[in-house]
């Protein structure tokens, strides 16, 4: 074994062997990682990659964003669900010239937002690869039958967001525009932040029939719901959470906002605030017999149109 | 999203999209899979890359053989707890150029080795990426308390093996030697088989004090077992089940047997065969204070020497 790989097989392991707690009876040192889940409550598990010119370009991106881009895709998966993150396992490929400050600053950041949500790194794997690629898994928990599934949405139920939209489209626009943009702490594009708190509030009181991240963007994702229910929806421009730097198409196509999308009961009261973040009402399910084919947008003078789904947009270099 | 991906998406959405078990409740289709635990059970985790031109070669590994190592490496895992596997999921990265063929032979090998061992796909991710990159996860239980731990071997306890030992490290070796060799289905290097139930059996009748499966080779991975449990082992040359292909230095220094390594008390009677694998004894569990500094290794005529451990060779190509 390489020297620098046993020493980032230590400093890893350093990050993982804490002290074992209720939860992580084992981390890393063993063949497995032994994890111990509350009583009546099932399993959750989320896994994505995270590869060097596809989903992070290093030109663009500092270790320490790659690391928050990295992590908070597991952990929002969690939150979609209502869930309680319990640990994270980190597989990562790593080219053999890669400056060891590059991994340092990587895995650095990575444990400070893995601490700051009590989410303990409990395993993982390490290689050599051509190009830098890390694959989280993040294992959480929810009460039996109680995790917000997609497929939950009925017809006449509101459709909700959290936050602001478009932020971080907006920020991924400027880089393909090739201005040169600093990777502030406050950016959601460079420092996304998983929305575990408002997840749990909302399955915990069951105001959610059904939820989702939005990882790949508010047209895609509402689809998803869309299709797992077996429903149509409306939404109001109008009504949308355009952020301040972003402009509707941002806000209505762009990824990695990571806020919530979810649906409550027409007669439910959901709170205008949760956990911190603004709560809008945007739209409504319709029944497919009853709706239009596709997901329809009102404008402000109330006419519709199609809102056709445009997927997140890899960062691959153009051949 | 192109095309391709999205058939692949629907082609491994299809082989996880089968009705819910009782261990499943929610396989790919959702922001997290649902699993759910047996009563009194803990959970185990384990995460495996396998990269191209690391961990296999598209040159000397066909597709087939790339997903049996693949899934078998995280199972492998799973058994040296002495656990039940419940679910598996799989992250890919494929090159953009790679023959739809290469895919399809990998994802049926793949489902065919899943479906035979009863181990659900229950999720993962997909990614373009600039070589081929796998990270297998796979989710299993043992009832609380009784996984088999690395760090439970004594002073006194003996040392067993399952199987023979060095038959993947032969055809490695001929690999390398650049002669050609057929992947036989027979072949332990091309399509290696975790040892589930000799795992499951040993955790089950509380035989085994501390086990390991043997992916590194025997020398590196009873090092492991010494380091986490605090002790040193010396172990018999004639004893080892040394494969009829291979030689005595292939057999204590050869990864990817996926054999069991495990100790139990003196005067614990270990069956001679497990799951019809013939298991040997090879040596003891010393204690640091009264044995030598390493491992020792006893010749024929009983002369001792250190068994240096000599780790698993990447197939990192020269360059």
């Amino acid at each position: 074994m390489p020297d620098e790989e046993r020493k980032l097989i230590e400093r890893i392991g350093g990050m993982a062997r804490r002290p074992p707690s209720t939860v992580v009876l084992r981390g890393i040192g063993d063949d497995c990682a032994i994890l111990k889940l509350a009583k009546r409550h099932h399993l959750l598990v989320t896994t994505d990659l995270s590869i060097e010119n596809v989903h992070f370009r290093r030109e663009w991106h500092p270790p320490a964003s790659v690391a928050y881009r990295c992590l908070t895709r597991g952990l929002s998966d969690i939150a979609a669900m209502g869930g309680e993150p319990l640990a994270c396992f980190l597989s990562l490929g790593l080219p053999p010239r890669l400056p060891q400050r590059w991994v340092d600053e990587f895995l650095g950041s990575f444990e400070q937002l893995a601490d700051r949500l009590r989410v303990p790194l409990a395993g993982g794997d390490i290689s050599t690869a051509a190009a830098i690629v890390a694959d989280i898994v993040v294992a959480g928990q929810a009460p039996s039958g109680k995790a917000v599934l997609r497929s939950g949405a009925r017809p006449g139920d509101r459709i909700y967001v959290t936050g602001e939209l478009g932020d971080a489209q907006a920020d991924l626009e400027k880089l393909y525009a090739g201005r040169h943009i600093r990777a502030e702490r406050a950016s959601r594009h460079f420092y996304p932040q998983p929305r575990l708190e408002a997840g749990r509030f909302l399955a915990r009181r069951r105001l959610a029939t059904a939820m989702i991240d939005l990882s790949d963007g508010l047209s895609v994702d509402l689809e998803h719901i869309c299709a797992e229910s077996n429903v149509t929806a409306t939404i109001h421009a109008t009504a949308i959470p355009v952020a301040r730097s972003a402009t509707l198409e941002m806000a209505l196509h762009g990824g990695d906002d990571y806020e919530l999308l979810f649906t409550a009961p027409r007669k439910v009261r959901v709170p205008n605030q949760i956990a911190g973040l603004k709560v809008s009402e945007i739209g409504m399910i319709l029944s497919k017999k009853d709706g239009p084919a596709g997901i329809q947008i009102l404008d402000e003078s109330g006419r519709s149109r199609t809102l056709r789904s445009r997927g997140w947009q890899h960062f691959a270099k153009k051949k």
